[in-house]
């Protein structure tokens, strides 16, 4: 089944990148197609000389993609222009999120890959849900809560606190929130990456991890009391350890997922590696879903410099991701 | 005039390091000498198989380097135990900074490489500075303040608070701190990095530095401020960037040094794109003082397996600083 991508903020990079991904990945297993505005997506193909191809259904995507992008139609109401969301097609952003969710639950999909969306413009058009994950959460039904994870060939981590300031996030750090996080990450591990033990390294919040107390007591208090409760769950967890030296090749060898105490924390080594290639994964969903780590880029839309490698990275890594489900063994780490 | 090494605390890979340092730069135009217990450095030396040789005064320095690690004699009166760092020679410690900083005083050698101390011993013979920094401070006299920089060949940063707890940085973060900081960096990069107008990347707090405020009012109440009052200065100075692009190959290229909120936001970018390589310099002391970027590594001591990558490369930097400070013209940003 094919990997649905949903239409995004329509006045951003979301039709060009998506056409240029086809480009990239047309000659590989991957198999996808975009729901979106078909005026559009053909405007912005024929300025960028790349093929698509219009499908009444996701079934249909299989036999078109050797040729052209499978683009399911998806009207929007208002004209689209490059860079100016238009709050009267947030409707057709939000539903497009809806179809494919209901794809993927039918199984006419095989994974969700989500655009990026521009949140101020939902908010505008009466959208109730902070961001595309907890509108995730709500299509999926009650009982899902998700993790985030972001991840690029040489790195995955998982931050235990997210949007908020570094102060709060300090400041609302609990053993609780950390071996939750650690826990739902180590099952995501084992049945989305095929990572039989998956080895989590637990960063500490503090320089050098706090030398023993004299640096601040949070490893001592909150994360040490994580790392054990964790061990006697039979999880493989490491640390608290130094946060500086966690994201050096040689250190990245030891663990399969690093733990991180704040967005910073996880973001900086990530984005430093590999700024191009990081990838949104949702973990703890029913469903598989990966998004590209950048926003809508309004700043370039329409010129055609969009820079496609996220969003082909997330195309791939929920193809594995399928793989790695449906297949009957991992691979032990 | 050579450089002078300190001995560092003798139970650590200081001799190791410095021997091995001695063998990588042997050939280039690097000049320095070694300030040790001539007996322990000639042992270290016989199981490394190299050469080292005794001289009197650091003008002898010279002569001998090609073929030989020079050493200034520093006798210590407790045998050296490798791994097992004794109070007893923690005197010869501090007098060999201070004679070193004597001579790089009085023109005998050109810049200080400082290997490290174990600071815990040191106090323990009622050594009254925090560290090395402070101590040097005091040898040089009442006025100086240094600022803390860290390079490595694609990097330069500069935290504005160091070893504290996240909270406490986070807390005691003030435009004056910020402003002090980058105006100390700006002077200093001008003078011993021959940058004519440093670009200065000032670093947000917060996640995507605050989001205009909903993650945050750091980067609002104390960091913009900061940023205007250092513009206004005419310091090239931009900012506050969210801290986690900042360190990307791309954002790299627009600016000459980072100035960075806590000590993790500057150590886990350098230390994951260079984990080796990273040297510490002080700036803002009369004279140039370099250092290697980890400690005594007193679990490595006495195996011959020590790494001599960042003393190899804190005495190249010392040794370009100098020149940059006898040159008489940068050159242009």
């Amino acid at each position: 089944m094919p990997i649905a991508l949903t239409m995004g903020e329509p006045a951003g990079v979301g039709a060009e990148i998506s056409l240029k991904a086809w480009h990239r990945l047309r000659e590989t297993p991957c198999r996808f197609f975009l729901m979106h505005d078909l005026a559009w997506v053909e405007r912005t193909a024929s300025v960028l000389g790349l093929p698509t191809k219009a499908i009444q259904q996701p079934g249909e995507a299989e036999h078109v993609f050797a040729d052209a992008l499978p683009v399911l139609q998806m009207v929007v109401p208002a004209a689209i222009t490059a860079g100016v969301p238009d709050v009267l097609n947030a409707h057709a952003v939000i539903e497009s999120i809806r179809r494919c969710v209901e794809f993927v639950g039918s199984g006419q999909a095989s994974a969700l890959v989500t655009n990026p969306i521009q949140k101020s413009t939902l908010y505008a058009a009466g959208f109730v849900f902070p961001g595309h994950t907890e509108f995730l959460e709500h299509l999926a039904g009650q009982p899902f809560r998700s993790t985030m994870m972001i991840a690029c060939p040489n790195l995955r981590v998982v931050p235990v606190t997210v949007h908020q300031s570094l102060r709060s996030a300090i400041a609302g750090l609990t053993t609780e929130k950390i071996v939750a996080t650690a826990l739902a990450t180590a099952q995501a591990v084992v049945r989305d990456f095929g990572v039989l033990r998956p080895r989590l390294a637990i960063a500490g919040l503090n320089p050098h991890a706090g030398e023993d107390g004299s640096l601040g007591r949070e490893e001592i208090d909150i994360i040490e009391p994580a790392v054990r409760e964790l061990v006697s769950r039979g999880i493989c967890a490491t640390g608290p350890w130094p946060p500086d030296t966690l994201f050096t090749d040689r250190a990245r060898r030891q663990y399969d997922v690093a733990i991180c105490m704040y967005h910073d924390q996880a973001l900086i080594p990530l984005k430093t590696l590999d700024v191009d290639g990081g990838v949104n994964v949702t973990l703890g969903l029913p469903f598989v879903r990966t998004s590209p780590d950048h926003g809508t880029a309004l700043n370039l839309a329409g010129q055609g410099l969009a820079d496609p490698g996220s969003l082909v990275a997330a195309i791939r890594m929920a193809a594995d991701i399928v793989a790695n489900r449906n297949a009957t063994t991992g691979t032990r780490c």
